[in-house]
């Protein structure tokens, strides 16, 4: 099959409002009837009128005695009224049904009781005083809920009270989704992920499109993955629309290559509406029809996937439960660099939000569209608008959100050095269950000093080490930080060493042995404190980087290193003992390092940046920070100075 | 037993505090493992680490070929290099495995195929460039979600892709749900709603908080009902207690009267911290414990069953699944009227709001406790604090919204006459699925030109009759708008008559016989059109309101004056033939009417306006109307005229 290119591309807009003109109503017929305690989060499929009224006879409103009003008329403190209980007035409870013949209720704080029998009252009794009148909440007959109406849990209530036991609701939509690639793998085929094969990727698109389907209320089915062959997707497709669902989802083989079946195979059976959207990710977007069946072609990428589903699938979803969807909440933020963007595409960054000095700033993620993890670990999306060239760091621009809009303000943002304590930090905090989080950003030492001084992190880890006087972050601070008052918290000190393949097949020894032509370096990033670490290391033994090959091979984090080692990319590395460790690797010691955070005296008060540091002291921290290897921790956030 | 006074109440506030403090953390080893597609909306109970890197292998991450790099160096376009397939370069494509001793991809795009086996380049290759390295998304060992993490769509993927094929999450709250009451009914019990007999109200606050419960990620299991007796309600409890639940709802029975044992059985058996608490609604709250397990009395009205839930019960429920509730989301409203309240108690009020003019307003709806429509009609809550003497309609306040924002925006407010059809109009504006919605106040005529006055609203109904001339509304809209320029809309003509009982049994024929002593009277409030067209029509038979028995007894609606005819609170009363027909009562002519909308010309452009308009031109609110009797509506949404 020849690659072909993609159908004239159309933007998000253009293609959903088209797409949602086409097939975006409910069902006719597509309803069934549910017993009202069922009905939470259903949709009414028509209007609801009460059948009685609530309450549906006069009560009591208060507690007292229940009386024909028009006997008291007259009372006056000066001229008193005796009742008789039993003849003239009935002891009635709040709720409780109004004797035949009495229209009012005189309240028990009003009553002088002179004996077992006689009441004594002063003031007259209006009609219908402390009376619940039928229908005084409900009247039969009155519209209880319109049609398309969400029903939360009160409206059970009215429901029930207007005696409405059952109702009509539209379906829940049933979306088929059909996940399609040779190289995939059904984990529930696999006994333990190890035996996951090299060439082999862990199919998880459908699990993710399934979690969305289920958020927007409808009912997802996952077919059996299907090979990359034009017949074999073919007659899935047929099954999937001869099965009655309302949306069938193909993932993915929507893109124009030449294994990419799925626009043949939708064209040849139906029709293709949209081939290629102007967003990113999710560009090879396919929206067309089986019969009167939608069908969407999500792209592979899972961001891809997730970003083409909430553009395109989950409105449809919505309109078809007779709903509109909400638009995601949003805040405003500012970004912590510029973003420079290419016209003619709308791009989806994801960013890591932070609320810092008074400015809410979002740092954006990789942008990377296989890398799920750009959208867990993010707090919320900018779109960049179609003809726009990016944005720039002094743009307030609006960002949607993807977690609380309150956890923003809980969230200590922390940009610097990569430490693999920072996750122990940042799982110890949500053991508060208080909603605190930890955001964090691996750009090296110096570049987490330079956050610092932007006020776009709350925290900086970092342990450059100060070639001179052999110690650690002072003299950086001081030359970097000019001007702004921070605290110095130790977190640990650890162990750096070359990370080298189990049984250290390539006998390396040392910092000497890198120069080495049979020995290939990954190296770190300019600005790394491992980098400075390395280069200070060869400069002792009067080394060049230019001698050592993969010196320009560089890495953002020690396990990123220690993969390349395992993976063979590389043969050597400098990093941590616990990035060894964690991936079974050898490590050759070369020194012994202190790592802090570095934290700006106008943070230190805040409640987030106070709980970061209480979890440092935290038994549990230090405890865990041990169990990794290479690690001290035993004064993990103690004070070492105060800077500027 | 004796009626006993509430322990020292507490602010919501202190009662909270003091109870989460006790029982807000989640159970030790209240934890369970699922398989992770199941997990979503689940809570991770520990860290959960990557198992495997993702990919697991070096792969394309662009179609084109694999080459070793290093063989390319010192390619220009001056001095292209040739590549052979199969020996210097292989096909690949996007995800598949790099072939050894291969380091980079060359795109498709930059290759000249000179023949099946040979290919040109003009450019060096750079090593892992277009290259997806082993671990690029996710490291082994990574944290891929700290404890206490709600589980998101997009968190399976990263889960299965780590590897994580199920894990521990903590187990869903169970919370056990005991109903009392002796004028209980279960509505399962009843072969029809109509069955239910005067002095029984069906019971729904078990129903309406089962759904609370789930809304908050919990299990509810709901006990049958419970006797009012003290030994029964024990029993009951103390089974509860033995089942294991997280937790105890019983309600009610929570306040301080005769029959309320709730506080007594829990004192018996166990203790309580808290009875009474000043908020209003949901003042008799208990907050107590059986052994360790937390219980909650709530009161028996629904709305303060509800509210009560909500300021304790939802807290507790997101504590023990390790979350913090997300804060309610809220709008800054300016309240339409005064709001007095009363100091020393918190108050909740339930409130219509709507984006009129440039602000966004709130009208309070009843406060009654007992309504439940009062919390399905609302949009938002609007909280008046302890120390308050109340709200003022110039100050500017934040309602807890119970739609979402943008429901707000598309709200059309309608406040005025009361009118059947208005009904019709609201859900049929719903059928076009976009989120349009109407609030309606019933104010009267009057009162609805008033509101436009004020700016509170985006139309109101209105049928006013000038007496002098026989029309209806312009006199009074050149009078009361004076200023406003407004367009004047036909709604419907409609009838207005005597409501009696079904066959007329007092024989009253006509206005004239409301003057008879045996006829109770039920009349409409001041202000509205059909107030002023009784005084009119007693006016020209030279006939007093004082002469009329119940000319002081007002209701709000046609319908209120059916239900009080229908239930022998009155005799007869004014109002039109559907509302009658609605409660099957009999009817007597007096006059018709016209019902017109009034719209300030400022508000015309609005989408939801618009809507409005359409919804009340098109054929199949017409025809529902018309089905409704008594209403001639083959003219609604003309334009009558436009004045000032």
């Amino acid at each position: 099959m020849k690659r072909r290119v993609f159908l004239k591309m159309k933007s998000v807009e253009e293609a959903r409002t088209q797409f949602l003109e086409r097939f975006g109503a409910p069902k006719a017929g597509g309803t069934e009837v549910v017993p009202t305690p069922e009905a939470l989060f259903r949709v009414t499929a028509e209007a609801v009128y009460a059948r009685i009224s609530s309450p549906n006879y006069h009560s009591a409103a208060m507690d007292g005695v229940a009386v024909d009003a028009k006997i008291t008329y007259g009372t006056t403190e000066r001229n008193p009224m005796i009742l008789k209980l039993g003849k003239d007035a009935e002891w009635i409870n709040t709720g409780h049904l109004l004797p035949s013949g009495a229209d009012a209720v005189i309240m028990v704080e009003k009553l002088h009781q002179i004996d077992e029998e006689t009441l004594e009252i002063s003031a007259p009794a209006h009609p219908w005083q402390n009376v619940r009148k039928v229908g005084e909440d409900i009247v039969a007959t009155e519209l209880l809920l319109p049609q398309n109406h969400l029903i939360r849990a009160y409206d059970l209530g009215a429901l029930i009270g207007g005696g409405v036991f059952e109702l009509l609701v539209r379906a829940r939509p049933r979306v088929i989704i059909i996940p399609t690639g040779n190289e995939l793998v059904d984990f529930k085929a696999l006994a333990r992920p190890e035996d996951l094969r090299e060439g082999q990727i862990l199919e998880y698109n459908s699990i993710v499109l399934s979690g969305l389907v289920r958020e927007s209320g409808a009912v997802p089915e996952v077919y059996p993955l299907v090979e990359d062959r034009l017949d074999a997707i073919k007659n899935t497709l047929l099954r999937a629309a001869d099965s009655g669902a309302d949306l069938i989802i193909i993932n993915a083989g929507s893109s124009a290559g030449s294994k990419d079946y799925t626009y043949h195979a939708i064209n040849e059976l139906g029709e293709v509406f949209t081939h290629g959207v102007s967003m990113m990710p999710g560009k090879p977007t396919i929206l067309g029809a089986l019969r009167e069946t939608p069908v969407v072609g999500n792209p592979g990428y899972p961001v891809s996937a997730t970003l083409s589903f909430e553009q395109f699938v989950r409105p449809l979803l919505y309109r078809l439960r007779g709903l509109s969807e909400p638009p995601a909440p949003t805040i405003k933020v500012f970004p912590t660099r510029n973003i420079p963007s290419r016209p003619g595409i709308e791009e989806f960054v994801r960013v890591n939000i932070g609320a810092v000095s008074d400015k809410v700033v979002a740092t954006p993620l990789p942008r990377s569209a296989g890398s799920i993890t750009t959208l867990t670990r993010a707090e919320g999306i900018i779109r960049i608008p179609l003809m726009s060239e990016g944005l720039s760091q002094d743009d307030e621009v609006e960002a949607e959100l993807l977690v609380d809009r309150s956890e923003i303000y809980k969230t200590v943002v922390l940009i610097g050095s990569h430490d693999i304590t920072l996750d122990v930090l940042a799982d110890e905090i949500r053991r508060t269950g208080r909603g605190f989080r930890i955001s964090s950003g691996n750009v090296g030492s110096l570049g987490g000093l330079m956050a610092l001084r932007k006020g776009v992190a709350h925290a900086a880890g970092s342990h450059l080490l100060d070639t001179e006087t052999g110690e650690y972050n002072y003299s950086y601070i001081e030359r970097y930080l000019k001007g702004v008052q921070v605290a110095l918290y130790q977190l640990v000190w650890r162990e750096q060493g070359l990370i080298v393949k189990k049984g250290n097949p390539l006998d390396v020894n040392g910092v000497e042995d890198l120069q080495r032509p049979d020995v290939r370096f990954v190296n770190r990033q300019a600005g790394s404190g491992t980098r400075i670490l390395l280069d200070y290391k060869l400069a002792q033994i009067g080394l060049d980087g230019s001698a050592i090959k993969g010196y320009d091979h560089e890495e953002y984090t020690h396990m990123a290193v220690a993969v390349d080692v395992k993976s063979g990319a590389a043969d050597a590395g400098l990093g941590i003992y616990a990035a060894a460790k964690a991936l079974n690797l050898d490590f050759v010691p070369v020194t012994q390092e202190r790592y802090d955070l570095v934290i700006p005296h106008g943070f230190l008060e805040r409640e987030n940046v106070q709980m970061l540091l209480d979890i440092a002291r935290s038994g549990q921290y230090r405890k865990r920070v041990s169990r990794l290897g290479g690690y001290e921790a035993s004064e993990s956030g103690k004070l070492l100075r105060v800077i500027g």
